[in-house]
């Protein structure tokens, strides 16, 4: 697995169940899944020789996240190195601009968008076009690199988003507008695909973002139609199929004011808003994402309980009054049934550390779970306990 | 944790989501654990400088098998290393007729049995007394080191019980007699016990040998009463309490035909009853050590279904005519639902490579479940299927 984040520590802790160890390229020793793999290759994505070096003599080669250089992996590929998901489908998880052109001609629903690249006046007039014809209802995007919100400006009006594209570095990645969906809240459909088109779908999923990073993930999303939950899946499947994804991916939808679905983002990988499935499905997205991509048959994605919620922890604030060690100390002792999964990563404010899943017992509400959750993520954030569910405002 | 095999491979799982890495003293980077941890001091652990390397910086030293010599143990004490089980515990677990002593002192129902120990003479002269006492319905013992049913002689009549002793070897382990309890079943109550006393039991389960060793495990016993249940799970705290018992303790029970509990075994580290837990509890056994060595508050040991079954994966015979590989692909083919784990290990006939969890849906029979169980383990074990469940038989 390129990348030593908390994706590969957890994909690791999946592989060994299996009677395998995860590989992984890493950049330091003390990456989430350095630390506990006990096969690493230090390099950098970016370097091929790297990418060959983690390779050499792998069943596979698969990612946590989507930074490696296209160009790189059509390298290996024409070397013979297994790819997966192969560079012609992650192109559509690594360029935004690529994925909105792909999905419209698929006849899935994107948000309107208008292409922001090339020539800087041609572009700074389709933009001003395209704003005026949304009523400046727009969100401008780099088509490529972000991620946590990361990447993405939330404009308020024509004189922000001209500031923004004009301040914008010519040799940062292009950007591109798209239309401000009026939502009602956002869906992620979490499929896995293996290499002969064998597709599984777990159920669809409420997430809750806040400061532009996924916080809060209700398993599955509340009073969410039967019609509308297949809907997604099919979506999400289908695209899979269309594009020859193998592995997990994770669809990030919209659901607008008036039911509708929209594709928001695409992830071939595991995903922040499958990490419930760890402790609240039979087969969690690490697992499934090793099936996969080592061509095993998939597994059983049924949840284990009618409602799981998982909510990130995020690190504390400068110099925290009680160690992490003390607030874990403490949360388990108040609730014993939190599953809480650590990466291993020092702590800084507002970074993902760790995640806690809240499984639901029988007959007990959303409501309830998601507060026993939210209640012991924000504990181990260092966070001050709110009803408004507001971490570090 | 010392000891490389697959119960500290299952340890360093659990600890990768407690945040931490588990550092495993293995005698090769073969070793079940080795493969998968980060953190190897390759040694023995019948070599003080070797546990004391492993123990150098690390917040406690564990176990995953009963093999380290007392000795060591308590030189380690001395020097200030957190020994847990601490040695005073760990004697009763590594010596059976220390542990059958005092589980008589503290009024505990352990079966009859004489020791064979000291001047063969007259040790022979006890066996001969103790066998026509109990109409030769005995078992002879090593006092250490058995385990997997070796050290453990299950001898039919006085010329077979005496034929064992006169042949052993007088360098070996001392040996002592029991009587055979006339038993309905064996059943296993599994707890967990933190520094400062706070205990913490899951459901006692049914577990059903093989050859000796343990083959499948039924959690929860089915029909067995509340009462004789927590009788198990009190008198398992209560010992574990009375030795200072630190992490989780297997105590293996026979019911006897008349519906009595008769002590058999015990075990201070993870066990093979316990594995259904990985799958089948909130929290599995090997978190539940982690949090108990480490000093934290142990978590909630209820069952997350009301039907969970283990079964054993075992080496298939020599030369096997489908891989382990091609075994696991059918098996996930057939069975999404089952949860493998495998150990990393080598195939030898009947040498335990893996276990396989199958949690029961609603309203299922444990017939039913059991049957999956054993379908799923036999076929990784590249067994005939029978209905007698016999493996390799």
């Amino acid at each position: 697995m390129i990348g030593g984040g908390q994706l590969a520590r957890m994909t690791h802790q999946a592989a060994i169940a299996l009677g395998q160890c995860l590989r992984v390229l890493a950049a330091s020793e003390s990456d989430p899944a350095a630390q506990v793999s006990a096969d690493i290759v230090l390099g950098s994505h970016d370097e091929l020789d790297d990418l060959r070096r983690a390779a050499a003599g792998a069943a596979a080669l698969t990612f946590d996240h989507e930074g490696v250089p296209l160009a790189h992996l059509e390298a290996l590929e024409a070397e013979g190195v297994a790819v997966l998901p192969p560079s012609k489908a992650l192109h559509f998880a690594q360029d935004k601009l690529a994925m909105r052109v792909r999905l419209a001609e698929l006849g899935l629903p994107v948000p309107a968008f208008a292409d922001l690249a090339g020539d800087r006046e041609a572009a700074r007039a389709r933009l001003v076009e395209f704003g005026e014809a949304n009523e400046w209802e727009i969100v401008i995007k780099a088509v490529r690199g972000g991620y946590d919100g990361r990447g993405v400006w939330l404009v308020d009006g024509a004189d922000e988003a001209l500031a923004v594209f004009d301040e914008y570095p010519s040799d940062a990645p292009a950007l591109l507008a798209e239309q401000k969906v009026p939502m009602r809240r956002e869906l992620s459909a979490m499929i896995a695909r293996s290499p002969f088109g064998q597709g599984a779908a777990w159920p669809v999923v409420e997430t809750i973002q806040r400061h532009g990073q996924c916080a809060v993930v209700l398993a599955p999303a509340p009073d969410l139609s039967d019609e509308v939950a297949e809907r997604a899946q099919q979506m999400a499947l289908r695209l899979a199929d269309e594009l020859g994804v193998v592995g997990v991916m994770a669809m990030e939808l919209f659901e607008t004011v008036d039911g509708e679905l929209v594709v928001n983002e695409l992830a071939m990988r595991p995903h922040n808003s499958g990490h419930w499935t760890m402790d609240g499905a039979v087969t969690s997205q690490f697992e499934q994402h090793l099936r996969a991509v080592l061509d095993y048959p998939l597994g059983n994605t049924a949840p284990t309980s009618p409602l799981t919620v998982m909510a990130n922890i995020l690190g504390a604030p400068e110099a925290p009054e009680m160690s992490m060690d003390e607030r874990l100390h403490h949360l388990m002792a108040r609730m014993p049934e939190a599953k809480v999964h650590l990466y291993g990563k020092g702590e800084r404010r507002d970074r993902k550390i760790g995640h806690v899943n809240v499984v639901g017992r029988q007959g007990e509400s959303m409501e309830s779970v998601r507060e026993r959750a939210e209640r012991a993520a924000q504990w181990m954030s260092h966070a001050t306990w709110t009803d408004g569910w507001d971490v570090h405002s």
